[in-house]
């Protein structure tokens, strides 16, 4: 069973600039890092790491990645997509830096994932057994917002009903909400866990990443993201918000990093039971209270998306 | 499958006295009620109720109600009771208003429960089937704190260690995190959802209800339930906190209802998938840190419980 | 001595849908009315009212005023602006419900002030002079944000360095920041009270009203302004922001009422000594830093403007 | 006309664990040090330093200045005091760090204070008198709560009424609010800023300081406050709260620095202009709402005080 999204990598093509943005601004976790990856975590996450960026000639989504309750699921869905004629790519335990084995392709809509159980955990517990401490969020030795942890990806794909075919019947994510128009549909939000999504896919041209998304504690870990942009410097990276989501009713602020990688900082969705029948917006409701609650128009750059890996198999 | 803790049934004595405090102060939504029961629910909630006032002639639990996936998966903790040789009973649908058909039993441990799939949900779409309106959280004619959402119930058990027998290996709760002492485990925080608890267990002379605790959006939310409830006069209502549990990371406040029915107000703890390890606590690590992370005694009559409903099948 | 901006009055065409707009959604308490007017204040004021509503046939500045210290103040004001040859009307006590005696000019750039001392008290005490209770926040009969209290007007002038010869040489305002381009002052703050302003003038092509100010307790009362009016249908009236500003460090929403009445909810201004020297800044850095601290750009409706009253003398 | 409390000297006899605790864990800015002294500041102020933390062989409180408007009022101050009998010390410009001329006394209750005017102010602008920055209280590089800016001193005195005759009587301070008990005066807080105090008198029996206070933006800063001690293992220097107070309506922590000072974190108090009446307490309304608006008890070593400089002059 898919349980979740579990991590994404993001190119990047300077190490040290987007460092600056995702560790000393931002506050993410350092777990790791070499020559051609910096390896990062929410401060309420177990997982060692949850955002990988590694060095590359262009930016965009190098791949994300959904985390499955039993390692057999590997075997269940390495068979399902031969019997859909995907192609895909067994990986093995420790190709990606404290993953076990995973099985990776290049979903339908040319989103490059993986499948994945085992992944290392943050080292809570002393020699002895007994736990040293919890993941904190307020430790006296951070700085940052900070993040707490990944909620989603956002998708552009060439066609939703499509793209719904693979996630909702094949994969069976659940629906959360979806906008239609013209009698096609032209946005769905689809989960494995109970918040209002993992993946989201939206109708554009093609396969493109728009967004990757990290939870914070609340509102005011959205404000506080702007002022400590604006004080690095980073006044350009503040694309579009502090504002409230009608779809979702979460709160939110849109942020570039040095590479034009975009990540919403999102707090407040709520949760709903996978077999629930989804919610359906119209446009013209999408476009005037589902997108923003309170109405406003978006920036143009907005629209802009990021390439997705074009070598993941 | 268990997906969650759905609903809760507390025993009040007035029901006039209830309403002012659950309605009028705290602000839970009033779906519907009658001579003997209040139905109410939190501001995030799409099933019409949560929390079911019901006149009694005690306070206490009435009981607490768990959701499956699936409606078959009645039929199959039917069978499975059956082989426990733990008595249940059928409930047609509609026996409580709202809910589909469900299967009552009292757990090993003493405690009223119930499975049940179906529940009725609020109306969200008008007639020709366009959304409406999402729950909104914040609304202007709403007051209150607004809880948003049920979390978790704290009952007391005779061993905790029997209760694990059940809620662990036959209802295949997971373990969060648990405290030893004295050989034994103290207290365990179990769930099907991948939050710290659905059903937490507390060692103690027997069966009874410690808490119910319902989910606001931060640390701001727990302030304002103690303003509030000290504006109208409510301050014997205030037990203990706002604190931080060193367990779970959430914040909290105790407060009491006009019968003494213990409502915890909660906020922020961590998500973590069910198959992870649990986390171990020694009894000085959660006397000292785990309770309160901030290292605080909590007051005597923390420790008072209520009594289960003893007419449950 | 002028101690702080006291009061405002907005001239509003429908009091009904102003009281919405004001009471219902917004929280204000509403102290008194008759036909022609509505008296409010916010939840942390001893005035029993600082915004006044008039009906009227245009929208716009009624009047505002500034509080002295003494009441003798009010004849040193009046030799004062006698020898200046600006003309004065002495208003009685009870003339404005519940103020004493006041001094009405319209100063030299054309905004109708008055000058008053004594001002009707809200009823904290019982009738043996014990306190019933201080005028508080959070208390359960209250919906809405709540606005705290009156903080600033902000002026269009059609010079600010003329302006600057009333406000600042003659009444003794302290600059706080203020705005340089093209060799002449853009905008000013000006202050009685140690905050950043009480007055704002800002360059213009005469005397109009931008905006009356508002504070709130912190960022979450400002995003849930923004949600409770679009909760209750009033998305057009939210104009700009939730943005922090440069120029006085806080954070702001600007919205407009019904009449087009522009009002700004704000938290969070720095305090400084009156005597301290003003802070300047050059036109490239207010406009790309100082209005929004974020770097993005405005809405060009917030440019427009509301008339004064033009019958206050 | 005296303006405000500026500045506050306590004792500690390790200056690295103040620094630690001060510095380190709540985030106070640092201007400078040497061999016997610290100077701090809170984010939102200019003045360079408002807290000296003073290498000495016991805790407790050095002294705490006020701010005059003029510096003839140096003059007027040494006149008056000379007349009352009090004898004061004449202490140069740059005998304290940064700070200008200086008129020292031992107040007749039996604290060492002093009045001054001229403040070293941090650096704003840059060579060419260009606004380089404002002290802005989210930057990237900073830790802690932050604190924002000094706002009273909390001391006990042997007579309550007895230091009225001097506080309020001869330095012209406004009583916000008092409490009667056994027909006496049990506590008053007085003020010259228009916030509810500066210097709050409380009976004991003698001169002591039972706290500083330090305000924060929100309440959000008062629990991180307790989180951040806790995580730096400071558990033993949360002391009381959070909590209301009734008195002042502030939300409040009272903490232990190392050597045992104790510091309010303080934040939402109310404005009242200085010539309003002050707000009269029962003794019962006092300890069961005034002191904590919720009505809770108090921790017994929330009595305990500090000594105060015995070599001031």
């Amino acid at each position: 069973m898919i349980l979740r999204l579990g991590h994404t990598e993001l190119f990047v093509t300077d190490l040290e600039k987007a460092r600056e943005f995702y560790v000393d601004v931002l506050g993410f976790r350092e777990h790791d890092s070499d020559k051609q990856h910096i390896y990062l975590r929410g401060v309420d996450e177990f997982d060692t790491h949850t955002l990988t960026l590694t060095k590359n000639s262009y930016s965009g989504l190098g791949h994300f990645a959904l985390r499955v309750s039993d390692p057999e699921d590997l075997e269940r869905l390495a068979y399902h997509h031969k019997k859909l004629g995907i192609p895909y790519t067994r990986v093995p335990d420790g190709a990606e830096p404290g993953q076990g084995a995973s099985l990776r392709i290049v979903e339908p809509n040319g989103h490059p994932i993986e499948f994945y159980h085992d992944m290392q955990q943050i080292d809570i517990f002393d020699e002895t057994g007994r736990l040293k401490r919890l993941p904190m969020r307020f430790t006296h030795t951070d700085k940052g917002i900070p993040p707490l942890r990944i909620d989603h990806v956002n998708l552009r794909v060439a066609s939703v009903d499509k793209a719904l075919n693979y996630w909702r019947d094949e994969l069976n994510f659940s629906v959360s909400e979806y906008v239609e128009r013209d009698g096609e549909t032209f946005a769905a939000w689809t989960r494995r866990f109970p918040g209002t999504h993992d993946v989201a896919l939206v109708k554009a041209s093609g396969a493109a990443l728009h967004h990757v998304a990290y939870t914070v504690q609340g509102p005011a870990e959205i404000i506080r993201t702007a002022d400590l942009l604006a004080d690095a410097g980073y006044q350009d990276s503040i694309e579009y918000g502090p504002g409230r989501h009608g779809l979702s009713n979460a709160f939110f602020l849109y942020i570039r990093d040095p590479d034009g990688n975009r990540m919403e900082i999102y707090t407040g969705d709520y949760l709903r039971d996978l077999d629930m029948p989804p919610v359906k917006w119209t446009w013209e409701d999408y476009s005037t209270r589902g997108r923003l609650w309170w109405g406003a128009a978006h920036p143009e750059r907005f629209q802009e998306t990021r390439p997705v890996n074009q070598n993941w198999l």
